[in-house]
């Protein structure tokens, strides 16, 4: 029994040649069954995480295949950090252009397996199709952490303290200068060069995350944009949420680019893709030390009160956002 | 803190109305986080699947929600089902193009809390985002079963005797019906509304798949086609399985469409969609028992020998087949 040889390699040489090689796991079989088998360690459970990207949606066509798959794993690493998970494994879904050269699933497939080294995690399983529309990838992501300690969204309490680790509105300036004329003018600074890849290639806040298991009281990572997204913590906990505009951490790369007024910090408030943690706690000295034992930069930004929604206060008092963040439709 | 409004409801209206109903698991949180949380139960290990659906190329545009749904998710409980795992939960990662009317996705969210009643399982997380190309849906399905007990593809031995459940060929009946003008003319037949729903509605055989845990030496369920299934079984055990011809179950249905010749039997050993379950198993009687405590039927229909490949053998000996199955590119 022969099969039609066509010029790509059909889906089992694909998968025998670039991703078999990515799933090392003993329960993933080497890609070679229909399911993989996945145990939490004892006294643990699983946290089970998916993303869909979307070529033209969630990454440009014109940026590079080990980016993007280093993107579409790092975004789901991302909330596994926030639930304070460590990661175990990750399942692909792959839709693919006919036109799609075999050098770029290569190059993917190559991005895929550095991000599995730096973040100890093996691809488990995934399904490869043909699509006649754009690249379309989902990844799930499973991760561990001790049973019933998964950090939630809902759990903020008025009283406490709001915070957020890293910059905000790199990722978001990095896309406008990847989208827009201007940009495309000022990509030789170096400043400009680390906007981009804070777009390209986010960092999941993954040991950070499993420091804050007994400190948050509430937490996501920050993908819509960081008032859309406290704005889901304020509502699953059932509180208002108030942030002092001129406390978000910004880099300088961001302020030489955007500026330093209030517009500069609405822009960044409410751009997305950032995937730095947003948190809640209690107030003490509970998340100083978290930072300085995952070696990470924690800003606090706000407080968490009574009632609903998301404040964003400046020297006169609240400030009028129109734009929460990326709305998806 | 307001948020932009369109004509179609955003994603997290989509996901508050039609969704969050559906993940009623405790660790599914409602989908009011950015993750669940899954534990198996003691002695068991989670068992993890994945496949994505294209319009236009898994499924037809025409095809109704209800329908698209419940394949989607019938498909990868079938996975779960040949190797042998109960149903627990699933993730569902949606791309949607922006012509498709909120009626549809109510249509497709409906046929999923259908199948979830029938199938004991939950709604466990998801993402939607939009797309300018086809609706794209990737479900991955996790499991459970004893610890180490999974169904492999690998086990197959020599001596082991060939099955497979229920009919072969239909769904690919069905489809041929539903793309061609002479399927169209003759869609009105109870025959032929039998094929279409093998097509549209497979059924996951998820009772009979634990009945043979301790039973099947190698299991997989039947999506690219018999021949090529099996031949995976081949590869990974390092066996020849042969198949009788004639011993390849076919429905009334089928053969009233396509005749009793040898070409319609190859024709229903390389139809894909079928979701039956073609396994091995040591002589004996434990598979007879198996069929009857699931209520299914079960026909051998070749042994595993020494060897490689795949031999489809007829009266006068080996049939040459061009096509082993459906190739994905």
């Amino acid at each position: 029994v022969s099969e039609k040889k066509t010029s790509r390699p059909s889906e089992f040489d694909l998968i025998a040649g670039l991703f078999a090689p990515l799933a090392k796991a003993p329960g993933a079989y080497g890609l070679r069954d229909d399911a993989a088998a996945i145990s939490p360690r004892k006294g643990h459970e699983l946290i089970v995480t998916t993303d869909a990207l979307v070529e033209g949606v969630h990454f440009l066509p014109g940026d590079p295949p080990e980016t993007v798959a280093r993107k579409a794993l790092r975004v789901n690493l991302s909330d596994l950090a926030a639930k304070g998970a460590a990661p175990v494994g990750y399942f692909l879904a792959l839709s693919l252009p006919a036109r799609l050269p075999y050098a770029w699933l290569k190059a993917f497939a190559s991005g895929l397996g550095r991000d599995q080294k730096t973040f100890c995690v093996s691809l488990m399983g995934g399904d490869t199709t043909s699509t006649p529309g754009p690249l379309t990838l989902a990844i799930t992501a499973v991760g561990s952490a001790p049973r019933g300690r998964m950090i939630r969204r809902a759990g903020a309490k008025p009283g406490h303290d709001v915070f957020v680790t890293g910059t905000i509105g790199d990722a978001g300036a990095g896309l406008e200068i990847l989208s827009t004329r201007a940009g495309r003018e000022a990509r030789t600074a170096a400043s400009v060069q680390k906007l981009i890849n804070r777009y390209r290639l986010p960092t999941p806040r993954l040991k950070f995350g499993q420091a804050l298991r007994n400190v948050a009281s509430a937490a996501l990572d920050v993908s819509d944009g960081l008032i859309a997204d406290l704005g889901h913590i304020a509502e699953v906990s059932g509180v208002r949420i108030a942030i002092e505009a001129e406390k978000i951490p910004r880099s300088s790369a961001l302020r030489a680019m955007w500026g330093d007024g209030i517009e500069a910090i609405v822009r960044a408030a409410t751009s997305g893709d950032d995937y730095e943690i947003t948190f809640t706690a209690a107030p003490g000295r509970a998340v100083a030390a978290a930072a300085k034992k995952a070696g990470v930069r924690v800003t606090r930004i706000g407080r968490v009160e009574k009632g609903a929604g998301v404040q964003l206060l400046g020297g006169t008092g609240e400030i009028a956002v129109s734009r929460a963040g990326y709305i998806h439709f």
